[in-house]
């Protein structure tokens, strides 16, 4: 076991070729989500009428693209900045970033999920345990960056509450998805609510 | 209020982890556009006649794809022109980007659905919607970048007219999806005119 | 007119960028080609036999889409070496690349239709007249660059030839083309020969 | 033949972009993979029950993304550190790459041929012969860049059974391939543990 995690701990990688493969898994989800906004069938093909009607019952996906979109655009910046603080990566660094990234890219199907059946407590709650699971993901990736690969001068401006802080995006998450079992609209708004929280990467200490 | 814009106000980002994000994006959506023209299906797999009829079927998703696609292309252009112009970028910035990149991202839904309905006034007159809303969060960007984050060399070449110029943009989208309501081809040709306008970033004034 | 080319030969564009949108619309094309390859659908789910013959009707997909990615990847190699030899870029060459790109991406098209009928001599032909086109966009780019933009050190090694030679590219397509409507099997071979002339970039003249 | 080997020993290119045209179609297949993950379709939309079924249903397709991922992230890796070892690349190692990174953009098609029938063992087996062959090709890659272009301050430290080691991935995969005609369970567990044994790139020999 510790000589498994002494495997980890070895290599030293160039953080460029991390950045550039993250941000290329991070562009591609985002413009996927819209693969799932499908053009509706109509009987008339030219009437006005029809087609507003059609596009009005998309509106569920609508907001689950928007939702998810914002969540992983969040992701994306806190991304790149807990990448910045590192000074080099790991092969532990980089097996967590591949699973995180397995995640994130896992995040399309819930929402093609909550938008097609946005009247599922359990399309809607799983919804909200993905993205509990993520950032859970993404706090194990800042801590072995923070504790591991950490610039040494930025060692010293480290927010020792950061950790605490951090789980309130789990929590929200799985707020949101309790509360749908409850009623599905305040499910949404936690969903909505919660990638607010985060929407700036924490500030270094001293400058609070 | 005030701290919500200084906490955006905040960050001093990498532009080339922003580039490389925004670069992945333009170049999926470019890429996906083309995955709504679909094979036409034949009943007589050898038949020659039957597949040129299908194929001229798809004549408006193939105009669709050609406006959208120099359209993003444009947009590419002048988001490079306008983040060289940054000396370095905040969070505002990277929301602002993030939010246009989305709708962004979005363009080949308006586009799929002009492609499928172009005798639809509607369907027609969304896609000029949309460009427009686009074009709008573009130059908020644009603003963003240039009143808080320009490289100061660059700031005295700036064109105080930019703005005024720039709503040309919004405006001839507006007018074509204006005009798909009185004549569907009419709109189609203000789609295609616009983007003209822009095909080249503005010049700094002292090069006029 | 003059104003108009005028106006293509300003700007100073970093090319890291170009490069960056060109190396993700190129790496989207050639993945995005698989995605023609569906599973067969059977209807005993577990019979060998059944899913061997849904994969043997396949082949003609699975030669589209080899042919397919030998020629992007050609393309790709040969965009690589042009650009290397570009010291800054222009408004035209960025429209030219955009052009160039644009056709690039509509690669899966053509090659879908001819792995769905490679007994349709205009699916098979139709294939031959898009690569053909697309190496005239890449000639056209390929001549601004040499003309416009070359680095002074390596314009003396510049092949005079390299125009007529280029256009082996079109005319190997174009014979591909034709001899579809006399022989689908030598309509294939020509595509799959006609890539392997410019499997690597021409060097420069006083190494040879 | 020498002349041809001779031609593709020719090109002096730079890394970065054949770095960033190989992660972005890593990244876009590890993103693509999680497409063959539909919703399932539902007759009632709100029923719990259904949708708690239909995504059992779904557990063969998540292991398949699982392992496919997982695989996939271990090629990147060992490319990353395979191309950090080249002090340059010449028109050999693109190809060998290019065609390397052709069976990797195939990975998604026996993914899910296997999620879709994990109870055919032709299905099951097709994913290890592919896994298989993309090894070999991988291997064939790190040869070329091992004996050609390796920078010479890292020769010294060159593993001599590397190859060898290196045979104990394909072996492996085929193990599970032919496994899955006695268990299909078996051949799963042979693929979900192959990839292990790689998941960190071999150390330098003096490290050791």
């Amino acid at each position: 076991m510790t000589r498994l995690l002494q495997r980890f701990g070895q290599g030293h990688l160039r953080l460029g070729r991390i950045e550039a493969f993250s941000d290329g898994v991070f562009a591609i989800i985002v413009t996927l989500l819209v693969l799932e906004l499908h053009v509706p069938e109509l009987h008339s093909a030219g009437s006005v009428a029809e087609l507003g009607e059609g596009l009005w019952h998309l509106l569920p996906k609508f907001l689950s693209w928007l939702i998810s979109f914002i969540i992983v655009c969040k992701f994306w910046l806190n991304h790149h900045h807990i990448l910045s603080l590192a000074s080099h990566a790991d092969y532990g660094m980089v097996w967590l970033n591949s699973i995180f990234l397995m995640f994130q890219s896992f995040v399309p199907f819930p929402t093609a999920l909550m938008g097609e059946y946005p009247g599922n407590p359990l399309a809607v709650s799983l919804f909200g345990v993905v993205m509990a699971f993520n950032t859970v993901l993404f706090i194990a990736l800042q801590s072995w960056i923070l504790h591991r690969l950490c610039k040494p001068e930025l060692a010293a401006a480290r927010d020792p509450h950061l950790l605490a802080k951090s789980l309130a995006g789990p929590l929200g998450y799985l707020a949101g998805a309790g509360l749908a079992w409850v009623s599905l609209p305040l499910g949404f708004i936690c969903y909505a609510l919660t990638p607010l929280l985060f929407i700036t990467p924490p500030e270094p200490r001293n400058s609070e």
